[in-house]
């Protein structure tokens, strides 16, 4: 009774009493009109979500199901690929290019340190084989954002198709497919859309629809361009998760309502809002620079099991927050701040970090983390997201 | 105001108010011990459900998701399947089994019959190559309920695998695995499940498991011995659908308090009801024998327009039924009665039919076909599942 529970993971999110509201409508059928018209309300929201005037595929899968549709109908077995790899999700690309029968040179930084674009150019420059970069736009086991403007850049200029899980980060930061020249854009429903997961979202540019026109699909769950026919009239091949696109529908109105620069801006002061009060605690980040604006994730001090901290959060102060996986295990924490959280949310997360450590037999030396952090919280929401905001003094 | 909306189609089927309640949960994290608690339970539950004592894989997917990931783990490209096809869904398997580069033998019957085990014995007889046998349990599109028992007493004398769709089967009518000797049995979340679409379920006899192990899987998202090693863990391998696991535990305790046999009881009843009454109209049944217990086809008059008999239904009585699909489009009604729909349900749905054909330009000739249905709605209420009876009197 003393605390509420709080999620925040790095996925699943929290969800906002509209949404649950919605999922908890009894069933419509998904061939009837009634479905056709929120089908195609959603789909132009996606659209605008996504920056793409092409259709945005809803996929009844986990987002790892939309990444091996992605790979399955853009290349075929035998076709040579780059993977920029920093995290468990590009070593995932990997295991699915294999998967595949294709061709992988994998790319990697440090985990916590984004690739290059420079090193994707001399790579491709290297192989001009190579007929596509697989990369995350944030790699959810570092908390890294990978330059995806600028990887894009480096594609689009040559016979190669730039596929982006972007699945922990759409609608928390900018990716606007068009513009940027991203040739695949996927994600799900369980991040920044503050839905349940069970519903993948995925998008192809001109180039890569006649890529896939072309390659055939590997798996005969995914095929894109019969999904595409469907999705043109309002339906889904197979039967959707309907009440999650019901959900969906109201999800992306809220997140519509006031702009996406509104929603960026809240995601951006959000996460310097987090890693202010955790360096003004004395902890690393594991991202120093290049980090995603939805999940941050911090080193903990030498001789402090992550486990535990974990574990205090959750049953002393209601917190629910990921540990590292792998490499990472037991090493960092990740917090969570995508979607349905706010700033309250979050300063119960630290609070719970900071008491989770020192119980944990850590110490943490400041006293006042949380006003630091939120005088930069307040600081970045007057500035355009993105832009970098120097440390406040406290009054 | 004057009609509820009443959701007769076989899939999605409506939602008791318990599991929308449920639907509407917060969200909780999927790597966290209290989810771990409720997919052990969930997991017992499946089991009973499905007669097996192997685990019971939940995957995030459609229905024929599920059946591709039987499909491809089951079998290498190059192997011999026979395929029992009578309806759309037998020509799913095809496709499938085709995509996956399988040998394909249609054994084939009219839309409206089941498939005979005998067919099925002579065609595994004439050729000893084939390694599989795919069939429906419950043909959706037609309405037929295919003899998966006695099939299943063909293979499991011989080096042939028995792989079920279940989807629009499984909690309608009886499908014992361990006990018919069926190898693979899949089904779906959205019917009689009583949840909306979304989760799939599949399980394996131990001899398929052993043919899983050797064979791989040709799509990285289905992988089922991976998820195998996460089910038994009280896991899935990917991001699952929480909430519809969370709404499956309420469910199947909900299907499973009075025990199965109730469950098919009322399903039997149902079914019977339907039938007495439609022919009482004078109308005929798709599947004369061999009939499904959710889901009832009826042959329109002549020159009656399916199409149209379904918008007046949904528009003048907020009745929504189902069409016929490819050759049966336009001259088909089929009626759901699966899951959270009880004789009230039914009896709406049989007085939309009837008033619908009239204003169609049809003829209904019978005006007791109600009270005549109901009688033998009580009188099957009164007898093991699956035992005829004859049309009492009606008082």
């Amino acid at each position: 009774m003393l605390n509420k529970k709080r999620l925040l993971t790095p996925g699943p999110t929290p969800l906002p009493e509209e949404v649950r509201l919605a999922l908890a409508q009894d069933m419509i059928h998904h061939r009837k009109s009634r479905f056709k018209e929120i089908m195609q309300r959603v789909q132009g929201h996606l659209r605008e979500l996504f920056g793409t005037t092409q259709p945005v595929l809803p996929l009844s899968c986990s987002g790892s199901g939309a990444m091996t549709a992605a790979v399955y109908n853009l290349f075929a077995p035998g076709e040579k690929v780059l993977v920029a790899e920093a995290g468990k999700f590009g070593e995932r690309w990997v295991e699915i290019a294999r998967s595949r029968g294709l061709e992988c040179t994998v790319l990697s930084a440090p985990w916590g340190r984004a690739v290059k674009a420079g090193d994707v150019a001399a790579a491709l420059d290297a192989d001009p084989d190579i007929r596509g970069v697989l990369i995350q736009m944030s790699e959810t086991s570092t908390g890294v954002l990978h330059p995806v403007r600028e990887v894009a850049a480096v594609t689009r200029t040559r016979n190669v198709l730039c596929v982006v899980d972007g699945i922990s980060g759409v609608s928390l930061s900018p990716c606007p497919m068009d513009q940027w020249g991203v040739d695949c854009l996927v994600t799900g429903s369980q991040k920044g859309l503050m839905l349940p997961p069970g519903l993948a979202l995925l998008a192809l540019s001109a180039r890569a629809w006649d890529k896939a026109e072309k390659t055939g699909t590997g798996c005969f769950y995914f095929d894109l361009c019969r999904e595409r026919d469907n999705v043109l009239k309002n339906q889904t091949r197979f039967t959707t998760p309907v009440n999650l696109i019901v959900g969906l529908d109201v999800s992306l109105k809220m997140l519509l309502a006031g702009g996406l620069d509104a929603v960026y801006r809240k995601q951006w002061a959000l996460t310097l809002f987090t890693r202010a009060a955790v360096r003004a605690m004395g902890l690393e980040l594991l991202a120093p620079e290049n980090f995603a604006w939805g999940i941050t994730s911090v080193l903990l001090p030498e001789g402090v099991d992550g486990n535990e901290v974990l574990r205090l959060a959750a049953e002393k102060h209601g917190v629910y927050m990921a540990g590292g996986q792998d490499q990472l295990k037991g090493r960092i924490v990740r917090i969570g701040h995508m979607g349905w959280v706010d700033w309250a949310d979050v300063a119960a997360g630290l609070y719970a970090l900071d008491r989770s450590i020192v119980d944990a037999g850590g110490y943490i030396g400041a006293r006042n983390y949380l006003e630091q952090g939120l005088a930069v919280y307040r600081a970045a929401l007057d500035v355009a997201p993105g832009t970098p905001v120097s440390c406040p003094a406290v009054r």
